[in-house]
């Protein structure tokens, strides 16, 4: 490949990226995209729909550009929580440690490899990129100290960023802990695999379990229901609920006093909230074969999985880290996952089959990688130009063309290779939903993780090193863009476009970081084995202790920083549970719990919306709860009968 | 290698083995070394010194044998605990695997192997070992099935064993945990890395943090000192002793109410007990000045470790398991080992160390792993008949002679492997040590899977894989020795000789399973290739299966027992708990636990014993209290002071 052609790629990229941008600055602009591109304020009601005809519509303008640039870390952090400037933070450090590794590059590695040999150079345009790779250094040349002091500088530079940026992270995670609002998840465990007991239902397994072994902190508990049947067990409660609206309309006028309004299906008390009076319960009496009839509907579509809500915080984790039976495989709790976050349809897996689903997907995961090697070689093998020619005999006057050759030649495998690649991402996150993961963020996460190694293997191991190592190395920053390819990956979910569902409190920071120490490791291992070749013993000799210098600094950041982003402490969470005490909030916060985890909430909404007009607050309008049973009451109805 | 020479070396062994038989037989009858072998019994007191001499003692019996034989499980685990029948598994495991693939081996690929291609035999002892290896098997031989029959029918069988073991073993654990009586080391964890601070002791920090976070449940703690300098704090302190003694004689003995023994420099109680009265501080007062240098010096020596005791099992597993504070690094707890099984020396090792001192241990041990190849490859290139010819031409005669030549091919150079891998224990003992490990029985954990580590490297992956692999592998169960060496590494801590210090609760079983499961694989894995080399794919592409069953096995396994020897249930502590508290004995323990981690039980014995009489139930004899301040005493006055 050519200067030429590398230049001619990286015009039609930035040409690209302009026209991109201008498009995005004009269409912006235009009303009718209101909705696509500022759907979370309209959503929040921040932005109205005026509607000026004038020109200024029509020409691309650069204060969007201004003001994304002036906004702060505080005001993202505010409107697209933490995740979001995690997110911008990778993009930040990857450019600078981009830009480092550039000007190195530049004002010293290129020059020197340019020179580096006694040769008479053509016009730059048409040299052959070799000329400016470490290639065309001399062996044995004592100019090598120079790119292993640029190597040396690259790698504490990079730490030195890996470092402030953790730890920053890290300060900015504890903060969003512990100064955020009362999180439901933090107060509740999901626990799964409940044994199976023929006399009692999984719902008085769970209770009876930890009333016995938690009574001081357990609060209350949620059943996961098998979905799919759900669907058909809401008609059936709908249809009931119509006919018990007509037998019981001034009866239940007496007997309700709707409290609490809860999903209805979702969520039990501890201390049964009597809803009834005497004269209700009497009622029931003459309906018991129906309620039965739900009842054990219900007992069916159980899964063996609960959430169960805590009074305090430091009690749910507490819950969450101690092994709870003596057989392991029983009883296994995990803190639960955001509210919005939760990944309902692999809450019913039984818990037996997720060791052998996440074996099969790291399997199909690696099989994958493997098969996508033969379309990619087979297309890629398509750009060689004398092949193509050959194939497509008719092309060759316009393959002889200067330009179309350094667009073939320049542009295209990375741009074939940047199209299947575009398969892999959903590819991963079939993977991962299959594998079991019981959140969003963390099947985004693992997909995350298993794109990563995709890419690594795909783009470095098998691009690289099929072709000669040293050529490749255009720059022995080259497996730096890692981070860049992580940063493609991460959920864009956010400062104008996206609503944040739900927040995994910076925990793609981690994988950012080990990716990055994972590069800085291959680099140097490719170097010392680059001097190698180039008979540089002592620049080889030199690269090692920053290999071990970057192994253990991977090490510290482990020791030191990881364990925040995988668990809570207990002093930060007991202080919580303290303030929010002393403050009064607790009772808030319970009322809030057991509304949080709605496994239908579309459904319910529907038919809220349909048969009951329940205001946003929760409480009901008066005039419902006078023309009879709502549909809430009706659940919480038939869970009393449950509960006995 | 002749079939003869194996046997020459088979006779050798057994030879060898059955001398040593006689001579324990003998040995153990006579009665200067009861001591020797009865040394366990001789403690308890079981054994009386009967001295009739008698032509009896002379003469090896085999009584001892069928003694030995008919111990059962029961009492095995009541005299030597669980560790002891956990080796005693293991050995017989390994006794019954070995059985069934010897008996396959003899019966079915023996004799397949040896008449395996059409050729003319000798008489078998003048046979090589090669014909009746895998290696004598034409290729493409249909008969390998016969071998892959074999390979599944030793997997499965093993498999079923390890299930039926580990079943059973973890049973025993649980049993072990939940019917033992109370031990100390369930009450309490370890807390290392307290954060220092200029305004008080490390003492008054564990004090505030877990009277502040964990005031429920909270009991006492117990400092760790530095050692070393602690010979010279006892002196002094037993200097000091001698001059309030004599200054106060009449005065303390009024003062002193010593309603708990405890070695005094070790535990503090919460709720300080007042053992003096107002005359007893007025006379403090006088010698505030001695007693404030004892009081700093005491600060000064104290290690950022400590002991925290709990007043129930269950709060000490939840401090053990939750992160404690938002830094990782400090406020660092686990569950703390048995009082004898704690490894003092390691614990005022400072906790930001232990992670390098990890790394570096790894590094070492795998550069020894290499090293060690030197001298052997060495010494066993001597055991080459033509080298030692050459290089000892005096010995030509003496080798030439067909018995001298069995012994040394057939014999010497595994005497010679056996001798240089005695060095190895011991080497990584130390590694171990320099680790960091808490306890003994830890220490003891680690150098075993590094002896596990070294073994397989060496005598499978050099000794096996530098010559032809196939010459080697006399039997497909070679590999599967592993146990017995691992039987060997494990201490032999239990009958008669031993007493049982500590007790890991049968944690090796683990370590055990694992090395089979490793051994498994390896032998499938070489079996896979061999069976390419032979022109199999048949019987290779069988194998295969049986490698993902096993590993299958191995996981399936690692879910459903491993948990339950890394960490206690919920129920089960909250059961133990309540049982203890139902039946009152909860005040005992709390007593128990105060004296249970004694830092300097010798050093503080041996004054105990010139300096005071305590009688073994801790009450003090009353001379002791009227003749002046006994030396818990004042190491309690001392404590008054310094809890102020």
């Amino acid at each position: 490949m050519k200067v030429s052609a590398l230049l001619t790629s990286a015009g039609i990229n930035i040409g690209l990226c302009i026209l991109l941008w201008f498009l995005y600055s004009i269409l912006r602009k235009q009303p009718g995209n209101v909705c696509v591109y500022f759907g979370r304020r309209l959503a929040q009601g921040h932005i109205g729909f005026e509607n000026p005809i004038c020109f200024e519509r029509l020409f691309p303008s650069t204060s969007w550009i201004m003001k994304a640039w002036a906004t702060s870390e505080e005001e993202i952090l505010a409107v697209g929580g933490l995740d979001a400037v995690v997110f911008l933070r990778i993009l930040v450090f990857s450019i600078r440690i981009f830009s480092i590794a550039a000007v190195i590059c530049l004002l010293l590695v290129l020059p020197l490899n340019y020179f580096g040999q006694e040769m008479i150079h053509k016009q730059i345009p048409s040299e052959s990129l070799d000329v400016f790779t470490i290639a065309n250094v001399k062996e044995g040349s004592r100019w090598l100290w120079a790119h292993c002091l640029a190597l040396y500088i690259i790698s504490f530079s990079a730490c030195l960023l890996l470092y402030f940026e953790y730890r920053s992270i890290a300060k900015l995670r504890l903060t969003h802990i512990t100064k955020s609002s009362p999180n439901p998840s933090h107060f509740t465990i999901l626990v799964r695999s409940i044994p199976w007991s023929a006399e009692e239902s999984y719902s008085d397994s769970v209770k009876k379990f930890f009333m016995n072994y938690h009574a001081s902190s357990y609060l209350s508990h949620q059943m996961v229901y098998r979905s799919g049947t759900i669907q058909k067990l809401m008609d059936d409660a709908e249809k009931m609920y119509k006919k018990l609206a007509e037998l019981k309309n001034t009866a239940a006028n007496q007997m309700c006093e709707p409290s609490l309004v809860r999903c209805g299906l979702c969520g039990e008390m501890t201390n049964s909230f009597k809803l009834l009076t005497n004269e209700a319960e009497s009622v029931h009496d003459k309906e018991k074969p129906v309620l039965d009839q739900l009842k054990s509907d219900l007992k069916e579509k159980e899964s063996a999985a609960a959430f169960v809500f805590f009074k305090t915080r430091y009690a749910a984790i507490v819950a969450s880290h101690v092994l709870q039976s003596s057989n392991p495989m029983l009883w296994v709790t995990d803190l639960a996952p955001g509210p919005h976050d939760v990944y309902w349809s692999n809450l019913w897996t039984p818990y037996r089959q997720l060791w052998i689903r996440k074996i099969a997907t790291l399997v199909a995961a690696t099989v994958f990688m493997f098969l996508f090697l033969i379309p990619v070689t087979f297309v890629q093998g398509l750009s060689q130009l004398d092949q193509l020619q050959q194939m497509l005999p008719f092309l060759k006057g316009l393959l002889k063309k200067k330009f179309v050759d350094e667009v073939v030649t320049g542009y295209l495998p990375s741009v074939i290779l940047m199209l299947f690649l575009l398969s892999v991402p959903p590819m991963m996150m079939l993977f991962s939903a299959i594998e079991g993961n019981i959140s969003r963020s963390g099947r985004k996460r693992s997909a995350c993780c298993k794109v990563l190694y995709f890419t690594i293997w795909n783009v470095f191991f098998v691009n690289v090193l099929s072709g000669s190592a040293i050529s490749q190395i255009i720059a022995i920053s080259s497996p730096k863009d890692i981070p860049t390819q992580l940063a493609k990956v991460v959920p864009r979910q956010f400062l104008n476009v996206y609503v944040t569902k739900y927040e995994s409190g910076g925990q793609f920071w981690p994988i950012a970081h080990n990716t990055t120490i994972f590069s800085l490791v291959l680099s140097q291992i490719i170097a010392i084995g680059v001097f190698g070749l180039k008979r540089s013993p002592i620049a080889s000799g030199f690269t090692f202790p920053l290999v071990i210098f970057t192994l253990l600094f991977n090490e510290y950041c482990r020791q030191r920083f990881q364990p925040i982003f995988k668990s809570y402490s207990a002093q930060d969470l007991i202080e919580m549970d303290r303030q929010d005490e002393a403050s009064g909030r607790m009772e808030e916060i319970y009322k809030l719990l057991l509304s949080a985890y709605c496994q239908f909430s579309t459904a319910s909404t529907a038919i809220f919306k349909t048969q009951d007009s329940v205001r946003s607050d929760g409480s009901h309008d008066s005039e419902d709860v006078k023309s009879g049973l709502s549909y809430p009451t009706l659940c919480s109805l038939l869970y009393q009968e449950f509960d006995k």
